[in-house]
């Protein structure tokens, strides 16, 4: 079994990473009062699953598959159905899905009676390496995505590879995503290995190369988590390609792209910018997209307002203060690359309407080259 | 000035206690972005300090006066405000008001962008010696009072007892349930001072002894929060009086009880248990119920429900297991006193639908005695 320990300042836990991982967490589940929570497609998928978590006592929860369920209305039925079955602060939550799930589950687990315990099994490549480890759980506010949310490292996490044969390929290139992106910030030997193994990966070809990068991924994310928890600093070099992503994200109303694939776009346009504000060199920026070019994902909507982009750019929370300083320009936070391997933080000025600015004319050559068409 | 320093181990924040304070918190806010939560009340009696902290740049949010606004709406409506007027990490929401602000003002800041700061600046006797220190917050569940909740320190209390002077002699008993109930659970001392004092207190006639009264109880809750911050167990005899008081008002809709009467009737049942279960001598119940008939509360409405008022009592978040076990009993946790100051957590079996029961046979003589008619 290969198990993988995190340890953080308020917990330490587990990350089981094997094939039918799962029945490890079947067998540890000893009567336990448990409430599971899953999605519409994950009860499709694995019906005799959940019905021997039921048969052995669990209280499953099905909510609707999709981002647009991470809410304060979905959440509160998980509340409902927590307090209708008498769970209490020694019952557990587990999240049985992909991001939107350990999500809002986390959540709950963090709030419901100031706190109870949460297991995550991720069943998508994306939260298998990135969102079910580190415990940022949150749920989506009409005005933003992922403004409401806390810090809830889990109990355990079960990292089982076979949910990812019923996993859409789509998906599949959204989890390769955030795992080129761990790469990219931090380990130049591990982007030259996914650079010969992508297609292996994505295909589910090898076992073992699959189970390789998800081990590799997380120890990332383990060593980026253990130094700053609460991202009061270094932990921010995951948020590389999240600023543009999560704007185009917000721009096209969270039903156009899928996480993986704006944050695909938003790395690229990441690594134009770090070749301008730090220096990166033009072949790194080249192996970089080529690389990121293998993520499928739609263009950008001809019809894109960039001011609604730039305007959530700024709204986004990673900005610690969006005041105006004398001259009118916003600071808003990115992460740039160094080199590959190498990532910093950096504040980047945005003059509104401006498009002189040297922000502005980047970012507008970056959409019109993927696909805007319209951009006043 | 008088300090209080509190320290646990997520965070250390004063505690500032002294006539006119509110002005030293207006002259530390120092063009930092912040929003003021506060109610309708609150607005209607200080219009001029409203004033005042807008035309600094404050951003004020008034929320519908009552504990039936401590819901997932308001919560939600405050969220919207603060995402309108782009607020971020490093802005400071200010919790202006009672219990009720408080409380959903420190949940939204603990929960918005996974935390920002907070200073609570509470207006009510109750939220000066209680809810404002040690970082309970949450709100209420349609199927439960504080269902909902984290920890969540704040950064500051400024305690100004001037907001006194305008709060009804009612909500002044209450703020004294639970000052009564800091001495019952921890000094015996303080008790025999508000036997002395209770009358001069409530009538505000000493600013001196009632200053005093507050640092004290904020001593009290200060040791009890340092030793067990996060409730693991001693922290626990806080909720002294609170199991039946919980339930009394959900039984009742919140709309009946205010938050310390119904605790004040909790205590006094408490008081009888610990007569019964822990030895609690005659005299000491004598004495606290003494003491604890000062405070002026409602009857017990005379067609309570004895099973609405159990089934509540078991629902309680301070139960750690609701399993029924063999002898299809319900353990209910109970906090009970060995004598005047103090007490000990203590878990009492309920036996539903069984008059014979110890425990059934004291709650609906308790309930009789203080006004319940027809108990089936």
């Amino acid at each position: 079994m290969n198990i993988i320990g995190i340890n953080t300042a308020s917990k330490s836990y587990p990350i089981f990473i094997e094939e039918n991982v799962i029945e490890s967490f079947i067998a540890s589940f000893n009567k336990k009062k448990i409430l599971v929570v899953t999605d519409s497609n994950i009860s499709l998928l694995y019906p005799s699953l959940l019905s021997r978590l039921k048969n052995m006592g669990a209280i499953i929860h099905v909510m609707p598959f999709g981002e647009r369920s991470k809410n304060a209305e979905e959440l509160n039925k998980i509340y409902s159905t927590l307090l209708t079955n008498n769970f209490n602060r020694s019952s557990t939550l587990v999240a049985l899905g992909g991001g939107v799930i350990g999500d809002i589950t986390g959540y709950a687990a963090a709030t419901f009676m100031r706190g109870i315990s949460l297991v995550q099994i991720p069943t998508t490549l994306l939260a298998m390496v990135d969102s079910s480890i580190g415990g940022k759980v949150a749920i989506n506010h009409l005005l933003g995505k992922n403004m409401i949310g806390v810090f809830k490292q889990p109990d355990a996490v079960y990292i089982d590879p076979n949910f990812l044969k019923t996993l859409p390929k789509e998906e599949r290139h959204c989890g390769m995503a955030e795992i080129v992106k761990h790469a990219i910030i931090k380990n130049e030997h591990y982007f030259s290995f996914l650079e010969k193994h992508y297609d292996s990966i994505i295909n589910l070809e090898k076992n073992t190369l699959l189970i390789e990068t998800i081990i590799e991924s997380c120890k990332i994310k383990k060593q980026v988590v253990e130094e700053d928890e609460y991202e009061d600093g270094i932990r921010a070099i995951l948020n590389y390609g999240h600023t543009l992503g999560h704007a185009l994200e917000t721009a096209t109303n969270y039903d156009y792209y899928k996480h993986g694939q704006a944050v695909a776009y938003g790395m690229m346009f990441a690594g134009h910018l770090s070749k301008h504000f730090m220096g990166l060199s033009g072949e790194d920026l080249i192996r970089q997209n080529k690389l990121l070019k293998k993520i499928q994902k739609p263009p950008i909507p001809e019809f894109l307002s960039i001011e609604q982009v730039e305007s959530t750019m700024m709204k986004d929370k990673k900005n610690s203060d969006l005041k105006l300083n004398k001259k009118k320009t916003n600071p808003c936070q990115f992460v740039l690359i160094e080199k590959i391997g190498l990532a910093h933080p950096k504040t980047i000025s945005i003059e509104l309407n401006k498009s002189s600015n040297g922000f502005n004319s980047l970012l507008r050559q970056f959409l019109k080259e993927n696909g805007a068409r319209n951009l006043v």
